[in-house]
């Protein structure tokens, strides 16, 4: 099955937890894997800890500081450290799920990573 | 299904793009994931922008210059930079398939990414 | 199947070979992909060559020179670090597998990536 869901993004760098919103989707699943996908250029899929919202903003702190906005970038749209950052992260994801619930350890969450926003997101899952 | 096709690089460091060839392999499928693999320690596998090629280029500048390729490195074959990046962008995506067409976004593109070319190349393919 | 096995780490930063032990696991598949999960948010996994052990150390010195220990991170655990590479190497990977043989290139190894142990940590897979 493919299905998808927007999200609604606030900031220009933010992580979105979209735990909730893959696992429901996945009810059904008895045993399989989830491909969670990004379709978008500037913006990415990652798993990281769900539990302090300090952890976010150091991953998203650190990441403009590798990739600053400013850098005597080439393309014209003023975007480049968006895809830059996409393609560090990545814009897919593969969870097991088992009896309709997503194998993650105890501290992790799904997160949209948000590169250039704020704007209206899409995922597309598939299992 | 597993199938492979070669990828031959004409740079250190090259985006090539491998939509369409990975298309065409999967032309027969109605709906599944493609896993897109590149066997090699120096490549990768990434999907970004496919439309202005100054996002390649920003992309490439960028690693470049996050991972340098001499910087005290110990391994001696004087390719460090090019394992770096490899691991940094990673071996393989996940694609999403329906009806014989990659659930790509409007602006993706898949990409070989080349980080010790030139050389001839492989990609593997699984749906 | 599901499966999973322990991976003991001995260093804060680490890269431990889990190439045998995952194909191991999948013996018995004839055609697949394996998806190896590491269910932990300060560690990953990655691909890389294993043949020259300074390959290792190098990927793991330069990481921590792009994303140092202490760097003014607001994360109060001390190990923010960690889980900034864990985002920027990823937590799964997938594999192709043949005839109970994982196909990885020549040189390709599937590591475990520690990056705040020592620890016992688990390894998730699934085919």
């Amino acid at each position: 099955m493919i299905k998808e869901f927007s999200v609604n993004t606030n900031e220009r760098n933010e992580l979105v937890d979209i735990t909730s919103k893959v696992e429901e989707l996945v009810k059904d699943v008895k045993e399989g894997v989830v491909t969670v996908f990004c379709p978008h250029t500037t913006a990415a899929i990652t798993i990281n800890e769900g539990a302090d919202p300090d952890v976010k903003k150091d991953i998203l702190w650190k990441l403009s500081k590798l990739v600053p906005k400013d850098e005597g970038y080439e393309h014209s749209e003023g975007n480049s450290d968006s895809h830059i950052k996409s393609s560090l992260i990545g814009c897919s994801e593969s969870v097991i799920v088992k009896d309709g619930k997503l194998v993650l350890g105890t501290w992790q969450s799904i997160y949209f990573a948000e590169f250039d926003g704020p704007r209206n997101r899409r995922v597309i899952i598939k299992y």
